[in-house]
């Protein structure tokens, strides 16, 4: 289904202006979250952070429009679904210089959540393209989001699932679609920001559980060799919550961070039944 | 006038699948090319540049379709115009990995050519963002081209005209729109390709025409201090052909290279009225 232009319609009845600057030139944004039982989850997170990503590009917005397009379709069917919302500029006449008078286009779709999306594992290839830390690209979720797609498809040219990218200055940057953490042993490491990472929903949310289970959390600038030492190393997404990681560029990585893994991931599964009317999103093969 | 899917149409007339991934994640290609008199502009390396672009995304062409596309359009009307060729990926499933079974999508522009974009000056500003030499969207004209409009969003609000992009090494890459040379006695100098920057049709002419007239050529790494030291910065496009650089960051460029530009804006013109039924693109402002 559509949220298009205020309502829910079939989606054979959108109208779009191909003059769209999203489409002609990557100029918007986006966020992806899930909603289970008609409840999107952490749906203020991900309003606070295209909110940002639009004042950042200068696209005018109104909160409680975006909010509309996620919660309606949310809303429409208990059943567990991916809502991605999508904002361009709108149509302009030709060139790169935006109108002065903008009319944003949003939109958003839903799609079914797949359960073996959640606490899932997958093996990372480091990709040739280096994350810009100059470029709102790296940091915002844009309309411009190519790298990603070319990143992930050299990776699995090469066998593995997802690309790891390093960032221009050779430190450790984020998946295709994922933030990064490192396990070492009952404390947590992630990427500094530094304009290369997208400020990861799911990130965040560790960044402030986690302590309340004991577990520190450091930010801070890594290199492979980290990762290769690291008890574990995990992903996280808004769609996927927490990923292993099991190989990067073909060597295996170490699996003795379990029990804090299986710690962030109930902190996880327990705000998911708290917030979504007890919706159970923690599969059987991360409890054995 | 729009070309799209096989045939020339009215605008509002297209269709469109909001889970086009040119929309959704800037995965596509484009040209932009001028036609006079019903003939496009050196069409043949613009084919072939998109060509490249979308084999390396891996998108599935046919250049007669390309060809259709531009000269279609081209032959309605004599008047000059701008044409622009959009290809997208096509739909695909949610997700960055490209579908299997792709169905690209091709479609065309005309805007009318104002004979004022030809042969004329602007200023430059340095934008904080670098072009990234590992990035596809550096070195080819993708849908994901967020980096050069908020380039020239920038420069303008430091009141140039365009963005000067360094590449992430800090040598001169382009401007937002435009390949940059600089005069130097009789002899041109222009930045190395290297990943970071467009391999621009009208830079390619020059490089193949310029020794033609005696004025040698090189490609090299430029800075900063190149530019401000010039007899002559200028930039080339393919619909402004060449642009006299004036004054970069505030300090005003030199205009001892007037001889040179004023050979090289003859050949272009030269080359038009040879290619284009006698069309005239060089304005009074450069024959004084």
């Amino acid at each position: 289904m559509l949220w298009y232009d205020g309502k829910v319609i079939e989606e054979q009845d959108a109208r779009f202006n191909l003059a769209d600057r999203g489409l002609l030139l990557g100029d918007g944004v986006f966020e992806t979250l899930p909603a289970f039982n008609g409840l999107p989850f952490l749906m203020g997170a991900h309003l606070d952070r295209i909110m940002a990503a639009a004042e950042q590009l200068d696209i005018p917005l109104e909160r409680i429009t975006l909010e509309a397009a996620i919660t309606e379709l949310a809303q429409l069917d208990p059943a567990p679904c991916v809502i991605r919302l999508t904002v361009t500029r709108g149509a302009g006449p030709r060139g790169l210089v935006p109108p002065k008078a903008m009319n944003p286009l949003v939109f958003s779709t839903r799609t079914p959540w797949n359960p073996s999306l959640a606490f899932s594992a997958m093996t990372l290839a480091t990709t040739a393209i280096r994350r810009n830390p100059t470029s709102p690209t790296s940091s915002r979720k844009t309309l411009a989001y190519l790298d990603n797609l070319m990143g992930i498809k050299e990776a699995q040219a090469k066998g593995a699932d997802d690309a790891l990218f390093l960032s221009t200055d050779g430190s450790i940057a984020c998946t295709s679609m994922a933030n990064l953490f490192i396990v070492k042993g009952n404390s947590l490491l992630t990427p500094l920001l530094k304009g290369s990472v997208l400020p990861g929903i799911m990130r965040q949310f560790l960044i402030d559980q986690a302590p309340k289970l004991g577990i520190e959390v450091s930010e801070k600038t890594l290199y492979l060799e980290d990762l290769l030492q690291a008890d574990q190393v995990f992903a996280t997404n808004s769609v996927r919550f927490l990923t292993r990681i099991t190989a990067l560029d073909g060597a295996i990585l170490s699996n003795r961070g379990t029990e804090v893994v299986k710690a962030l991931v109930e902190v996880m599964a327990e705000a998911v039944r708290v917030n979504n009317r007890g919706f159970e999103i923690k599969p059987a093969l991360m409890t054995g």
